[in-house]
């Protein structure tokens, strides 16, 4: 896949993400590629959904698996906008997907390598990652939201 | 929660396993307490819902946010049959629950001791773990499952 080609699907994750604040959720976003097109989508949701697993990355697999009717996206690429936590993590190992692309990282939660790699342990083939897609605009979207909100707090 | 009170829950969970292999499923079932009540009932679905995220616990849990109309489960206790995953694991500390109860040990996949521990790292305050519910019956629900698999794949 050429550089052009990745920052294209890591946009789409980005424009996804930018769904995000209005439902006051953090802004995350993420798509999900097989055979050259986008077979999932999701956006953080968890206070839109009112729920504990609605990260992104969940959400876009899970639409990934209705998309090919399957429980795993053998050779799928997963272009998500930050680092993913273990939760999502270990989604991405159960999918047994074969690349992550990540724009920012994260150092509190981030299970790809920041705070820990859950890819480490053995569990299965891990999937090649790859870091810093459109980082800058994944990162400031990102600390924008926080500023927001840290705005909204003090007034 | 007295010893009778953990393994009554820790049956419900079993209950909901049982219904695993007719899908073609690894039995494994989840429940979650809030309040003295089950909240939300999970079992492994990975094949009946063609998901690659369709744990036992992470549909617990997603049942317990819709009951309880929350995205964290503070308080909560988790039943599970057999030792959560890292997806599950990292489910259950973005839930924030309070407890975890665990039938059988998972040495391969395990993420609460076994194979690693995810509440090592600090990323969320570590819920309290015990191990070991009614682990016999856990523990020959899933042997007994992977040894019928091995019959008719030898038939």
């Amino acid at each position: 896949m050429t550089r052009e080609e990745k920052e294209a699907y890591m946009r789409e994750a980005l424009t996804l993400a930018k769904a995000c604040p209005a439902s006051g959720d953090v802004p995350v976003g993420c798509v999900v590629v097989s055979d050259g097109r986008i077979v999932g989508r999701g956006r953080n949701m968890r206070e839109a959904n009112a729920s504990a697993t609605a990260h992104a990355e969940i959400l876009a697999i899970e639409d990934a698996c209705r998309t090919l009717k399957s429980r795993t996206l053998r050779g799928a690429s997963v272009f998500v906008t930050l680092e993913p936590c273990p939760m999502c993590a270990g989604a991405i190992m159960l999918a047994r997907a074969d690349n992550i692309y990540i724009g920012a990282l994260d150092f509190v939660s981030g299970a790809c390598g920041s705070r820990l790699n859950l890819f480490d342990w053995g569990i299965a083939p891990a999937p090649k990652i790859e870091y810093g897609i459109l980082k800058g605009e994944c990162a400031r979207l990102l600390s924008d939201f926080f500023e927001e909100m840290r705005k909204n707090r003090g007034s």
